[in-house]
């Protein structure tokens, strides 16, 4: 697998995944802006939708969409979401969550000729899903549980964004999950693989 | 399977997956501003989160978040997906792709407090997206062939709201697409339960 990704966008998330897999893998960087990889290639010939994350599956055909990307790479994997069961479409219908009620929102908060009182409430409101989510976790170190699924490589990267330049105010228990989180060796080597500095 | 609905609204994908399925199920119809469901029951205890649709799976648990459900009704099915292979991606690739590029979308679009331009703005970026779409479809009467997969329940949906108060312009080969999928039987016993005339 090959994964096409920019530092710190979404794609962080499969980037992560891949590596708690343990399967072997490759990437790519992608510049957003010239749409240009590290290798020279037209990246909008790879992904004519333009964004990352992009994965070159192991037949070289590309997949895209990171709902897809992380359950192609959980299905790979065999253990970053069960292959079925309660807990496969638990894992699901947090990483559709996440996507759709979480992810969405940060557009916005990124977008500096946006309406500061909009952006003010997209905060409020994503304080109060995050406040939501924390309430609904159990006393495990992970989502589902002492080893990370899809779902947490996921939230892990919409709480570094919050925290980051996003300033959305979070609960203490994501607080403390996304700390143990940064521990993980899965999350270091990403985040160094990818010139992010989170010292 | 339970599915709990709102007329009109995404769960109709769902409505229709459920009797493309042709496994037993019921429905649920919930009153969105009350948050009560035909039954009596108060719906914020059956989905916290309050939205539709949510999914009453065999073992009596409830599933949210219609990218999961949609997934759970074709693996209970065995045929509005392939359990499997390449198809399996393309066809959660599309539902995803549905759900976080075309469907965040009309929140704007149907809120009438929305700024008139923004909402014109929006509707130009729909019709691009719509556009894209329909270049990258083949000669099939659905996305993936003959038979229609849990990512045409979805998309019928989408184009339904396109189509109608949203007023987004699509392209000709939408419109033909979603014209061949009013005939089925499918939708149009789902149009009739939900109380929709499309006539």
């Amino acid at each position: 697998m090959k994964l096409y990704y920019a530092p710190g966008a979404c794609s962080l998330a499969d980037h992560i995944a891949l590596i708690e897999s343990g399967l072997p893998y490759e990437t790519e960087h992608v510049d957003l802006r010239s749409r240009i990889t590290a290798g020279g290639a037209d990246f909008r010939l790879i992904n004519p939708k333009g964004y990352v994350p992009a994965l070159e599956m192991d037949d070289g055909e590309i997949l895209t969409e990171n709902i897809a990307i992380l359950s192609y790479i959980a299905a790979e994997s065999g253990w970053l979401s069960p292959p079925d069961g309660p807990i496969h479409w638990r894992v699901l219908e947090m990483t559709a969550y996440i996507s759709t009620e979480i992810h969405k929102h940060f557009k916005l908060l990124f977008d500096p000729s946006a309406d500061p009182e909009q952006q003010a409430k997209t905060r409020k409101l994503l304080t109060q899903t995050f406040n939501r989510l924390a309430g609904d976790m159990g006393d495990t170190t992970c989502l589902f549980g002492e080893h990370p699924m899809i779902a947490d490589c996921y939230l892990f990267v919409m709480l570094m964004w919050a925290r980051g330049k996003a300033g959305v105010h979070l609960p203490a228990r994501l607080n403390t999950y996304f700390d143990h989180l940064c521990k993980r060796p899965s999350v270091r080597q990403a985040l160094e693989d990818e010139g992010l500095d989170m010292s």
